[in-house]
């Protein structure tokens, strides 16, 4: 089976490569355009294997992604090159736009590729859960039968995105569920939760291979934060009430779930929609679980509450189904498990590169004026570049 | 009143600059890049009034509209300026893409600028009853109430678009109604249906003004194409079996619908949505209006089934709801009135313009060829320039 893998050099994409070469005889290529620094280091146990080729490119230069298409007719398409952080969309107008324009023509030019050069390949779309806000009523996995006025109808679940990264994800879904009905392109679409964790069976041995552990503002998650905070003494910082309540996973639970999807292409012209998540927490809960680990390693944690920068419930319901990957066969590994190891651990031993100035929110989502040291900062790479992990570079 | 039009001197744009001035004590700077030519011409009459200002430039230039909000403070926004067929956009890659990056960027380019520099300013979005498909349950007038699992929320209404163009104003609509709960905006989405007739009352008493008719397979509509055909004694061609039911509206129900909304604006932080039609009617009933009118001027009319190009349900259950601007004061006008008057006498009086070559469809939803002939006549201006009407270049 061959694959070609957009963003394969990024934080889920680099281990999921890493896993389809180690595990599987799957062929990969993987095109990437190495946007930020340290990515690439993670893929130096796989570079030299037959079964993989690197391209450094940008998936919006159409004759780029024509021309891969055509000479290597892959099987799917697995689409995780696109920007990634809900804050930095946030920015402002510029970091607004670049956001939406990137991720929006990047896929638009992937599917007119596929459609044209290789109509029976299977696109698997990075989106995420983050697509449908927090409704009150049950989330079902992108679809909802609706009563309405004595009829019914099975219809796309109504989303509310919150952040612009979050509508460009919306966006992409819609357009794919449209060439997919069209064209007969065959489509899943990953809503993923917050995935967390440093390591996968392949890098365990390696800490050299180790993943970025993201903990800023702009590209960090709240449970990295936390682990940051622990480790370096500092309160753990809850946005708000802390009620706000995410599905999260497991690095080595998404890239199974990746591969799940590959391995299980749905029929053409049809577009899937998995929840790719295997727990739900509140941001409370997150810290409590955190400062019960690290009382276990003799730290002492003061969970704070700051104000929320974010325009979001911080309160509400919240239930989200993810049955249909584990009905393909997924087995979940747990946060409880993984804290320790893969978080808290890592943060403890990497303390002294923790930069405690680029954790705390300066972009607010009501805030009309431009976070202009915030992008300064974004654009010397000061942000983007702290992530601890052996095989990055020090801050 | 003062109001920012966008896209003022285009087919919808003029007809209501021209109605503010003249009926309204409203200011109107009108913004537009003037895309195609023939639109000015319509607005002669106006253009020396002194609450009449004309700006030629392009929303997606952030100083320049930028400017023009700090300079002009306007209480709305009237926003037509977005690049306006679904055919266009399914032309190929460049077309799909073009129209998508246009209208966002466009879109999200007034928004940033309402935040920044006149936050009170209500935003009046042109989008299109075709944002929602064709589902199997009453359409509400842009959210509804859904009862899941024993809880119940109101959500946007599911859109399921029919192509790139009705899905960029999907893409729209969220943006919108993000910046709107976050920033506090006032907005309002007029899902609008197809507009036809080329009168209003400012223009009756002189053609010169009279609107476009457009009848192509780019920029027209098929009741548009049906009266040219009916004037020039070809068939007129239905595609598939004509049972796709749409709602439709006079022009000069659209300009009063607008003033509407402008005159009545919603709360800050509302993100309000109207259905803005009056009439729902199939394809084949226009077909056999049009031939019953064409029958009472001595014409003989065939009605022809050709093959659909576009994906969409021949026959679907279709009940829109729109009742939100009736209850504004909105009074109708209906077709069956209109059809002499504006329309089948226009294409009769200019039935020598008529280009019966541009009329039937090349661009197909489902075809991965390149529409290249179709390409070079859109690029030559040879389709876009062939409206009818004294005020447009003759053909």
């Amino acid at each position: 089976m061959k694959l070609l893998v957009t963003g394969g050099a990024g934080f889920i994409g680099s281990a999921f490569v890493r896993m389809a070469i180690s595990e599987t005889d799957m062929y990969v290529v993987n095109l990437d355009k190495l946007t930020y620094a340290g990515n690439l280091e993670n893929l130096t146990a796989v570079e030299a294997h037959p079964h993989y080729r690197f391209v450094e490119g940008d998936i919006c230069d159409p004759p780029l992604v024509d021309s891969l298409l055509a000479e290597e007719k892959p099987d799917a398409v697995v689409h995780f090159a696109e920007q990634r952080s809900a804050p930095y969309s946030m920015i402002d107008r510029e970091h607004a736009l670049t956001t939406q324009v990137n991720n929006i023509t990047g896929t638009l030019n992937l599917l007119f590729a596929m459609r044209d050069l290789a109509p029976d390949c299977h696109m698997v779309k990075l989106g995420t859960m983050g697509e449908y806000g927090t409704p009150n009523i049950d989330i079902e996995e992108g679809f909802i039968e609706i009563q309405h006025n004595g009829r019914k109808d099975v219809l796309p679940f109504p989303k509310q995105p919150g952040s612009f990264y979050h509508l460009s994800k919306v966006h992409d879904s819609h357009n794919i569920a449209f060439a997919s009905k069209i064209w007969g392109l065959r489509s899943t679409d990953l809503n993923q939760g917050v995935v967390y964790g440093t390591t996968t069976d392949e890098i365990a041995t390696d800490e050299r291979l180790m993943n970025r552990f993201d903990y800023d503002e702009v590209w960090g998650t709240a449970l990295n934060r936390f682990c940051a905070q622990a480790a370096i003494g500092h309160p753990l910082t809850v946005y708000g009430r802390g009620g706000q309540t995410r599905g999260f996973l497991d690095i080595r639970d998404t890239i199974r779930c990746i591969a799940l999807a590959v391995e299980n292409p749905p029929k053409p012209g049809e577009f899937r929609v998995f929840n790719q998540f295997t727990e739900q927490f509140n941001v409370k809960q997150l810290a409590e679980l955190v400062s019960q680990s690290a009382a276990s390693l003799g730290l002492k944690c003061r969970i704070d509450q700051v104000p929320d920068p974010r325009v979001e419930a911080e309160e509400h319901y919240y239930n989200a189904k993810h049955t249909k990957l584990i009905d393909l066969g997924l087995k979940p590994h747990f946060l409880s498990d993984s804290l320790l190891d893969s978080l808290l651990n890592i943060a403890l031993r990497y303390q002294d590169r923790i930069n405690p100035k680029v954790i705390l929110p300066t972009v607010n989502w009501r805030q009309p004026k431009l976070a202009s040291r915030l992008i300064e900062r974004v654009r010397e790479k000061e942000i983007g570049v702290v992530a601890l992990g052996a095989g990055q570079p020090a801050s």
